[in-house]
């Protein structure tokens, strides 16, 4: 038997008469979506259009929360939510994308924090444990997307939550098991081969290698990919090719776990 | 058997730091809250506060979406929506709250719009539709709240909808069933005793009287009462009080239909 | 002496981490920018960026004001502002563009107004008089382009407003000298050699011509042409050069008026 | 000659259909008023009105930008935001103010900085740089508000600013001359004629006295009062009261610089 993995991304982030990326192409690529909702970008046209294209794809779709702060994109870290007051907002955010899935036919099955509240609880206990209460009053069965180790993985263990491990197929990781800095050197790969070879030797490995060297034992279940510009398509497309001619099985893991 | 009937109101109408009405102490006075979604009132936290003390009182909730209009507190009409629009943007607004209402343990059971979103699908059948079309499609038992007579009831009765009739205690009727304007005098009536009076004979004839004198027959489930000041809270606490008296009894509509 | 005009063009449309348009190269094409103020479109970086490749590239700046409304791009025909309201929002917007040009050393000049609003104005005389009378108020030099014969136009002469009557490149125009509507065939041109042949006729005529053949006298100080895509951009950039080649001479109206 | 002082609010927080604090009774007993500038409070009709009112009562404006954060009243650290970036957004919500000043017959004469984004510009260097730069680049003569011995403070004198210190009425001091933590006990005085005596021990004194007695000499130019509930505006009154009977000449600082 094969591997078998899943690829995701985060689309539906137009707003308004501004488009960002090219969801339709990605929806031919990856398969999971993770929608924004609302808050930090997306609409309830962009939702729905994202919802009904990823359905007619056969692309499974989460929940992608984030601050209220479209101006900032949610990417600006906001100081001073509550755990509490975090976990109705992202209440807020799930319950608006069901709705949507709910009359386009298809169904939300996991959620993924987006750009700086997904930065802040990863390392923040508090913050984590409030994102996995949200997930689970919501849904119970609702799959938490965590990056292996970090705080939101702890949360989820914690409540029980279903969990998908998530590595990033253009980035490298530190001892710890955590992304390095985007300011270092080689962060970032912006080659497909280099990318894809270093996904398959993951998934072949059943680990993560850090910069240096050392192993991390992980089960993955999906790679996140990016689709916010055409090269970043373009890789996420090479990416996906030559996982298939190496005979790795794409398919979506809230169909798999 | 003796006279019954619900009482409702808009609340939830407060955002950020900003508040609105007094939402406790209306939940002492009214049956049903009609909550403001987030788009033109309410967010997150608000709408959490507001459902919670809802439950804890035995109160009824429902959405009340309105435009994405936040300055103009959904009261500005605003043209070029597409209907198809409309109905997503009522979609999204439900399904938050329907997911704030079920992680505290209480229920969405009604829909009625707010403002200007209102006051156009009323007069306007495609946007009634819409309305009636996002109402059915995220929950086919969802109560349509809607004034006797307007597109909206007429929407409802197509889509065969379970619908709620409302009736104001402050206002007058035209012969054609609709409110008379706010411009003209006597037009809003500001006395407690006098709106009472309205209700009850209303309740008793099964009908409203226009301001000619013409009697339109209808089915009244609900009276619309209002909080935003204490003038107005006052004036729904006296409302409830007399009717209380006169031996009708005050129950949410949702468990009578 | 030949003739001379110029080009004008919405920019800074950008809006947080959403880009609209192509802003350096449409600098390239236009001489007159009309720069969004951050209610329908832009925000303070955005425009401090517009302003200042504007100064580096000799190209005149004024205020392009429009509702506040972010999701609907400003296009929304919102009802039930007062003319008052509108006069206060364009007051505002004026405003922070003065002081952001004013940072970088550049400076507004004119007054457009954006979409809906402009729309709304350029047949309602209320709101036209409410959008002169807030140039008036903020900048007695402020220029006013208006479109020939429109409300605006008569409300800048009532005023005594300096002014710079517009045409379209890439529309028709009826016997009244309104823009015929973009749902008739015909009505929006996509041919740069056309759009091109159609303003200098335009402008050798000192009239515009509209589809049932009749000339309207005009004195034209501006074509506005789109940014909004690539092929606009490169429609633009077509007209210019043709224009160049017809020997007229381009050069913002804020320096010949 | 006897002593003189300044008494200052932060006014004209409401937004659209929300009102906040009651701005015509401060408006009656202060001497200078900030204005929020639309970013986290204010609206143009609310700075309008705010500014037609301080006018005609002889109060005297400034800025009081924050940041773009409606739902948090400005009072969230956002993290993330380059100095260079926040210069802009405050050059935007002082041109803002400037124009709406200008159409009444005002003119904008300090800049105070809201909630969070004052007080993270009054330890990080690099952001009270942005802060003092914004204000000179906009207008060299406007007013600088600082608390003595604060990075903002330190910017100002950098880059030679007119400055006016502020204390606050109701609020202890620790050795540095910072506000002690609101969570301490006794940090916020909620007594009038406690304040009062604390405000004219100050002035009488030129020196605040810290929690632990240390006497820090500083040259008081405004007292900061507050107006957000009926409780703070019935202390403002009582302070305002105390001091003209213990013949302290109240009076704005921008006509006493």
């Amino acid at each position: 038997m094969g591997l078998a993995v899943d690829l995701n991304s985060d689309l539906g982030e137009s707003f308004g008469a501004w488009t960002m990326g090219n969801d339709a192409e990605m929806l031919d690529i990856v398969t999971t979506a993770n929608v924004a909702c609302g808050f930090h970008a997306g609409d309830p046209l962009v939702m729905h259009e994202t919802v009904r294209l990823a359905l007619e794809r056969g692309v499974e779709i989460g929940a992608h929360p984030g601050f209220l702060d479209l101006w900032g994109f949610g990417r600006r870290p906001i100081q001073g939510e509550r755990p509490g007051d975090v976990e109705k907002l992202i209440v807020y955010q799930i319950g608006a994308l069901q709705a949507m899935a709910a009359v386009v036919g298809h169904k939300v099955r996991h959620l993924k924090t987006h750009g700086a509240l997904g930065n802040m609880a990863a390392v923040d206990a508090d913050l984590a444990m409030a994102v996995a209460r949200a997930s689970k009053a919501v849904d119970p069965e609702m799959i938490f997307v965590v990056m292996p180790g970090n705080e939101l993985e702890k949360a989820g263990e914690k409540l029980g939550l279903r969990m998908a491990r998530e590595v990033y197929a253009d980035r490298t990781y530190d001892d710890a098991g955590n992304l390095t800095s985007r300011k270092l050197p080689g962060a970032v790969i912006h080659d497909s081969a280099e990318a894809t070879q270093r996904v398959l030797r993951m998934l072949e490995d059943g680990a993560i290698t850090s910069v240096s060297g050392k192993r991390i034992p992980v089960a993955i279940d999906t790679i996140c990919v990016h689709g916010d510009n055409p090269a970043a398509v373009a890789m996420a497309r090479g990416i996906r090719e030559a996982m298939e001619k190496a005979g790795v099985t794409l398919r979506p893991f809230a169909r798999a776990l």
